[in-house]
């Protein structure tokens, strides 16, 4: 067997957090909260299961929370979504993803990525054949130039991916520079996949933001969201995608083939959970509040604070401490401080050395109060 | 946008659905039990859940499941499988079909199928770029003429697929069988996927099978299953695939990026109710009892039965009452007697015509004797 994917080796979720384990580290890497779920979410799922929703969902979703999505972009962003023709609900944001790019990559086709990038789409557009052209952004801004950008899209551009709020930067892209990408699409063959995941994560006054917003940028997305970061769920692998009609139609005809539905009891209490849309809108403090608490805590170590909008993720940078390469670095704090955390690197096809870290501070103040004494003293 | 798949509609399993939703007919199409799900495993979830059990499973599925999985093989069948090299866990049956099939097929690969065969696989081949070589096989006995196979296989072929038990015909490869094939594919390129999602159904004191007891076969087989018909759990998604390590490695490449993970409390929960394996023995009795309720309340009617050695479905010609074609005549079921069903054709890519309807029986007693009573009618 020769492989198709002969560049690929274990994530580095999955190198650190075993790591991380077999150290007793703190876990700062994966990005998942170390918190409790909310009692009243854990006791809709077992009402639901209760109540007999334990047999296949429809294919697109539980129409209960398909309008529940429905009604907080209304709600959150004034933008209406037809919850039978423009929304299906998926096994998280990674196979909406996945299904999203198998939808529409074909061999020769190029996809533009934004690197630092989550690591599952170049992979992905490669399985299906497409061309990875990855745009570098660089610490401490990771400014995009959308001059640059505008000389990579030709006619075999078929997809460009954005991450916003991005994860691993922390940067939020602003509306204007939303509106550029709009333009700049316009009147090309370009889809857009815009994964929002941590939409609700921003930081300082910030709103959450949506490309279904941009109309220029609607008509041509993927708008890929999850439950996972919203509701300290990570682990319940429930999300969804949004696109027109037509696109819609055709992710579907994939994802009935790759799941065919998703986990029915979750839906439920998902739907239910989120019927008062106030959850929604407390989030960002909440997070802002144990960005800072890492943030203000390290002031006085010997790291480097990136700026960080939004996500669950904090980049510091250890070139005042070592000229250790980012991985090699990554594991001997683990190894030596106990606490592992995520090289940038990792993000990039072609390996840079920015010496910067990704830590996640989705985690009790318990376990940030001791990451920051433990980085303190590196 | 052309779409990757033209030919695809929305399965047949949400058309009938909705139908016999829409009619208000009882629904013995898609197949899914109506009965409830074990009290004591819904409180394993919720219990999983209370735990802290909601972020992420490992990325190859949570080690108590695998274990138990593989304790199950021990039991069963007196196979080992290596829990940490052999085994993942996937979203569901459906997600472990579809990833075995990316991770080997390339374009122009041929990829030999049995038709009837359930309807994912052609289309997922095919978004791979691959060739679907389908080997039709005709009602009442759906014999496979293996010398007929042999000439079938050529350096092209990259896979074959067998659904055992097969659904929809309710038939079982046996033990003699699944050598010849062994002995066919032997000192060829092709590999085997093995779809035994119903392997504890099997009827009239036959044992379980898995092609993982025929050493010929398991060297080269993507082995499948899930919880879901075996806790009439269908709406829970938790399945997975077994295979040798080196083809394990390629399939987690692609499975990583296409979920990442599975739904972290239910595998808790599995892995707790399956550790005495005795539940499994009994299920075929149960479904028996089913199947002979169904097969027994129809010796009077106009339909003739068709053999059903495992499976949750029956299949019946109705030649004797109707020259219809099969949709057509489905459907008029449903409006007229409120009763849903699928037609057999739909599991061809020409369709047959041979008369012949599915019947699924993993419903409750007084639905199969509402079925009964109804169809004695038509
Ligand atoms: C799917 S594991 C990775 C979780 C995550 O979003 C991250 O750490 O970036
Ligand atoms: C995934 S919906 C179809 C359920 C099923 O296995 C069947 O009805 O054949």
């Amino acid at each position: 067997l020769t492989s198709k994917l002969p560049h690929v080796g274990t994530t580095i979720f999955t190198k650190m957090t075993m790591l991380a384990n077999e150290q007793q580290a703190l876990n700062l890497s994966q990005g998942f909260p170390d918190f409790e779920t909310d009692p009243k979410l854990i006791q809709l799922v077992s009402k639901a299961m209760e109540q007999g929703h334990n047999q296949y969902a429809p294919m697109i979703g539980a129409q209960t929370l398909r309008d529940t999505i429905a009604k907080k972009y209304c709600e959150v962003y004034d933008v209406a979504v037809d919850a039978t023709a423009e929304l299906t609900v998926t096994s998280g944001g990674t196979q909406a993803i996945f299904t999203a790019i198998a939808t529409v990559v074909r061999p020769q086709d190029e996809v533009i990525i934004f690197e630092p990038a989550y690591d599952c789409y170049a992979p992905t557009i490669e399985l299906f054949g497409g061309k990875v052209v990855p745009v570098r952004l660089l610490a401490p801004d990771f400014q995009i130039d959308w001059d640059y950008v505008a000389t990579l899209i030709n006619s075999k551009t078929r997809l460009i991916i954005i991450n916003n709020p991005n994860n691993p930067t922390g940067k939020v892209l602003g509306r204007e520079e939303l509106i550029k990408l709009g333009d700049l699409l316009s009147g090309t063959n370009a889809l857009l996949l815009s994964d929002e995941v941590y939409e609700h994560i921003v930081f300082d006054g910030a709103s959450p933001q949506s490309v279904l917003e941009i109309p220029t940028l609607r008509e041509r997305s993927f708008v890929i969201a999850s439950f996972g970061k919203l509701l300290h769920t990570t682990g319940w692998k429930i999300g969804y995608c949004i696109a027109p009609p037509q696109l819609t139609q055709e992710f579907r005809k994939v994802h009935q083939f790759n799941v065919f539905s998703v986990n029915t009891p979750m839906q439920f209490a998902i739907a239910a959970y989120l019927e008062d849309i106030s959850y929604v809108k407390g989030l960002s403090d909440f997070f802002e509040r144990k960005r800072n608490l890492l943030k203000d805590g390290l002031r006085g170590s010997r790291f480097k604070i990136l700026p960080c909008e939004g996500t669950y993720f904090l980049n510091i940078d250890y070139s005042a401490i070592s000229q250790e390469k980012e991985f090699e670095f990554a594991c001997s704090l683990t190894r030596q401080h106990k606490i592992a955390t995520i090289p940038l690197s990792a993000f990039y096809k072609e390996a840079t050395n920015q010496q910067v870290l990704r830590v996640c501070f989705a985690k009790k103040d318990e376990t940030l109060l001791k990451a920051v004494e433990i980085l303190n003293k590196v």
